[in-house]
């Protein structure tokens, strides 16, 4: 090789990643076993990053979104943002006296869970603006960022930000080493799921979408702050999903990432764009190393969209046999696998 | 210089800029007249760009935030958008016999331009409704293309998207050049803005955040669409711009640039942040090349933020002092400056 070509090389890899070209797929996916699934996916990449090939892409459109509960972290024994809820009572109840009589705060105080989820849809919303709003932006970013940094799970005792699938963060960088911009398009609160996903997953908070309460922009003593209103904004969820996108992004994506029937609509907007696309449900089959569930599970159901993946060919991750890890802190290959 | 480093510099030269470091501020602003508010750019710019400096600020923290209308293109004699929907009312009045007969239709239809403003903001909503709504996604996008290539502008029959300023154009650029992730925040509709943002802004679709209608996602034999509805989604405009920066983007800007009492908030929002911010205000002072207004126009007005400016010293441009040209189309230094 001649000495200045090989100077140049050896100076561009120390670039920043984005500038250098296509990684290779080899060992980007390590957590991921051979096999049907893990296939579709390299090969959706290969064909959309390929110069000159008919499924050319340009890196502008190579737009990824993942759904966020049951996808890129886990969601039981129930949604984290609700434990989050719950256990935000407790810290605000001094502040509260009133809570001790009412429900559901009385139940969530408690401890009991069967006399909270009894009150359905409304307690939980209830809940949820009782801890969520009347405070600002900063406010709340803060009380989730402590949240985090000291709740931990009921089942491995470890933080959440750890129940996260080792699988899917190695299918995010991969992703974006191949130009993909990814974005998470989550049911959970959009200001809730931006305290960590840049750190957790590498994603901006520019590309975090989800639902919201509505903020209002208000001058205090002279300084500019947004406060958190008690009224639902928008929900990103169903037939939310696909309206979200459109909003915040403009582009239809050229890869989506699901779970559950919530992300139906998503995977249905994504896969009716011309050319190539990927659409993937994470199929929770795995009682061992994680849950198994799916057409009757109250949370994270995957009824509809398990009919519609195998109607149209979707990529479909049966967690068990296609993962060989499933969080980063169990040990690569521990159970499951081929 | 040794010949390995001058080969590195020549290949690395033609990288994407982006990879670069940092653009050298001269020449860059070409448009630009010397004197204190380019000063006050470039002076920003390089403190926040000083790796180790006492006011340096990561790339992923810059973000620059512009209004359009007045801001990035003209205004006058009406908002474009405005136009858009007054020449929308011929283009549908087919499908619309009735209009013949109803206000403001009726006076659209025949140009009456006085009887249409008399009607209001009401007259005004539903004419925007009847020529936004009603259409998918796609279909409005195809809309807003056609009139862009033919519609021009009534007094320099020129295309509308000519009538953008070619100083702001520069400063965009510039700003990209320096790391800064640059957006549109609009009270013009966010769908409108993004047909055009990326090939005359260069600013790609989810870098657009505007006022919108609501849409709904719906299957059309099969074929998922979004569908437009003739319901207010959200007013992107005064208070409501920090809040949509917010929803959007999830940072506080380091930068802002507007020229109207609607874009006052958006800068408040901006400099109440730490360290070094920018805060600049396109005054239109130019009744030769553009147009002369503030403090009483009906459009635009330029009041409120224009005391505040002065109050707290942001960057105000005098378009007939700080800039030698105006237009794109128009010489280099034709008229004004110094």
């Amino acid at each position: 090789m001649n000495r200045n070509i090989l100077v140049v090389l050896t100076l561009m890899s120390a670039l920043p990643f984005g500038c250098r070209g296509v990684a290779p797929a080899s060992d980007t996916l390590p957590s991921w076993n051979g096999g049907g699934t893990k296939q579709s996916v390299v090969a959706f990449v290969a064909a959309v990053t390929r110069e000159g090939g008919p499924d050319y892409v340009a890196p502008a459109e190579r737009i990824a979104v993942f759904d966020n509960d049951g996808t890129l972290w886990a969601e039981r024994p129930m949604y984290f943002q609700l434990q989050f809820a719950l256990d935000r009572v407790k810290v605000l109840a001094p502040m509260h006296p009133e809570w001790r009589e009412v429900q559901p705060f009385k139940a969530a105080l408690e401890g009991d869970l069967e006399t909270v989820f009894s009150g359905g849809e409304h307690a939980l919303l209830e809940l949820v603006m009782a801890t969520h709003a009347g405070n600002t932006t900063e406010e709340f970013a803060r009380a989730v960022k402590e949240w985090l940094a000291t709740a931990t799970h009921p089942n491995t005792g470890r933080p959440y930000t750890d129940m996260v699938y080792q699988p899917m963060l190695e299918l995010l960088e991969y992703l974006r080493a191949n130009g993909f911009k990814t974005y998470i398009v989550t049911g959970g609160g959009i200001e809730f799921v931006r305290v960590f996903a840049e750190e957790v997953y590498g994603v901006p908070p520019e590309q975090v979408i989800g639902s919201s309460i509505k903020t209002e922009f208000e001058l205090r003593d002279g300084t500019p702050v947004l406060v958190r209103l008690p009224e639902i904004n928008f929900v990103d969820d169903k037939a939310g999903k696909p309206v979200a996108i459109n909003q915040h992004i403009g582009r239809r994506p050229l890869a989506a990432f699901g779970n559950s029937d919530g992300d139906l609509q998503m995977l249905q907007w994504t896969t009716a764009g011309d050319g190539e696309r990927l659409a993937l449900l994470v199929h929770h089959t795995d009682e061992d190393r994680e849950w198994a569930y799916d057409r009757v599970s109250s949370i994270g159901r995957l009824d509809e969209a398990l009919d519609e993946a195998q109607a149209k060919g979707w990529t479909v991750v049966d967690m068990k046999i296609d993962w060989n890890r499933v969080f980063s802190f169990t040990n690569q290959q521990d159970q499951g696998g081929r």
